[in-house]
């Protein structure tokens, strides 16, 4: 099987890419090579060989950061062509290159990669509860700095550091953070706009610990909020209690979005597993048909946007044997 | 023209995508063919939809963020197979998915699409400068917030914030912010590393802002220096003044490369092309055989890294008539 989807090379073999910039012009995306009776073998940059042989694999590496001229996508597909050598292979094949794929004999897999994902092992928890705790540490620095006279960009700035530093590094990190009326508007990134007495400030952090995903949002008020942001926030509240003491295993994905969605309209799923990548197996929704098993992640975020506001709560749990554990620490208060 | 690299898409309608969360769940990489005599034509998620049409685009839509199961996949196979309708077409196969790649006829131009983007438009150089009046910003507060005490990360957390405020917004940002002896590995994230009176620090600041990435570096100290990095300085420093003085219409890169390295032994090209990728055509190399024409614009980035420091030194310039204009605004001195 060859793994061409970054999370599944992450998953795998605990290969992190980087995300900063984009698509680089030094190397295409890894590639991960899964043969039977040897080790994994990666098909990578020269650039990344060390990093790959240090997790245990193989390596078929090309050309990255070099002086002479760079051409990536031929290194790759020489790489692999004498790597693959004609076999039939199980791959990804919404994630590997056009360009790397002539002349081998495809099967796409990736369906059942993204299901086998869904299940946690106990490493992955481990990178999963590093990564929350850093959505708490996130969440905590939202509300020390939230004030009226900031902008949400220089709120955002206070946020984003506290997430690096208790995440001892630069982090990947997906979020919104809108205030006032933007929150009406579900999520958005941060912006010019000055927070005032009586905001809500809507803040869902999704940082990148050690190859997983956090994720986290809490709304709160600025100030005293008024009766009825209070209203929004208890029922938005409450949907995400529903949700936490209804979770455990052999419940149906459509039984638990019905549950939690039950009296409420917002415009999105009820909740998402977690992992590798920050949305991934199990969906809760109205017709998803996963039933929830031990090991599974799932983050749950209800929200009730009306009025000119917003108000979202989203914890995450682990499924166990006989219910869920919350993993998630961070203050859901208004 | 199927145009698949965000880069491409980037140059030739406008549209950005985002990278804080990587390869995300809900669509593909945008792809935009271009038409004879007709508008582009976006093969997008339905999210992305609104954008294009407004940058001028024809949409192909596929579900996006959605309640259903989720497979941008096939949404995309499917819209793009309506769209090409087994034409045989010019495109990036590089970055094609092999999914979508099925049943086509497909003829690999990525060399040319990239050495079409070396030679900048009028608004592609506005959207560069605004991006090095970024950089700026950014140097100047790892100046003014650089002190003993205070760990690489902290630094950091100052300068992306300086970065973002000048922007207006969130930005990618790909950087190196090293202190101290880690200068000589010459490049790296902030870490944990506290800033010690008399270490140099290493700040390499690539900020995106519209779709266009600004490029700068400066190695300066805190507090004194000794004389060896002075003279490592000032090595630097005049390679790349003897750079800017060269760089103009007909130079070969070979010949400015070698005019610049000359004395010096950096492990790395002496520049690269700057533009909707943050290295690209022209390659400042021993063996880069492009001749520099008006409206390129050029990295140039000199480095000594000896003795257990390192020192760079880094400035962006478009190619002129009869010379050159430095783009950059920042702070070279030690």
């Amino acid at each position: 099987m060859l793994a061409a989807r970054p999370a599944t090379v992450a998953w795998l073999c605990g290969y992190v890419i980087e995300l900063d910039g984009g698509p680089g012009p030094f190397a295409l995306s890894p590639l991960l090579l899964l043969r039977p009776d040897e080790r994994p073998l990666a098909v990578v940059s020269e650039d990344e060989a060390p990093a790959f042989a240090a997790l245990g694999c193989d390596v078929a590496a090309y050309p990255g950061f070099t002086l002479a001229p760079l051409d990536p996508v031929a290194g790759a597909r020489s790489a692999l062509a004498r790597t693959l050598g004609g076999a039939r292979v199980a791959t990804e094949t919404g994630w590997l290159p056009a360009a790397l794929a002539d002349g081998h004999r495809l099967v796409d897999v990736a369906g059942e990669l993204v299901a086998a994902r869904a299940v946690k092992d106990p490493d992955e928890l481990e990178a999963l509860r590093a990564a929350i705790a850093v959505c708490d540490a996130g969440q905590r620095a939202a509300r020390v700095h939230a004030r009226p006279g900031i902008s949400e960009l220089e709120l955002w700035a206070s946020v984003r550091a506290a997430v690096d530093e208790a995440a001892g590094c630069r982090t990947a990190l997906v979020a919104d953070l809108v205030s006032g009326s933007r929150t009406a508007d579900v999520g958005g990134a941060p912006g010019a706009r000055v927070l005032e007495e009586g905001d809500l400030v809507l803040c869902d952090l999704v940082p990148r610990v050690r190859g997983y995903w956090g994720d986290s949002c809490a709304t709160f008020a600025v100030g005293e909020p008024d009766d009825a942001a209070r209203a929004q926030h208890a029922a938005a509240s409450e949907a995400l209690a529903r949700g936490i003491a209804a979770l455990g295993p052999g419940v149906r994905a459509c039984e638990l979005d019905a549950l939690v969605r039950d009296g409420l309209d917002y415009p999105h799923h009820t909740g998402h597993g977690l992992g590798a990548d920050w949305h991934e197996l199990p969906r809760i929704v109205p017709d998803g048909d996963a039933v929830l098993q031990p090991g599974m992640v799932v983050a749950l975020e209800p929200g009730v946007y009306a009025d000119g506001r917003g108000v979202r709560c989203e914890q995450v749990a682990v499924v166990t044997d006989d219910g869920c554990e919350v993993l998630s620490g961070h203050e859901l208060a208004l």
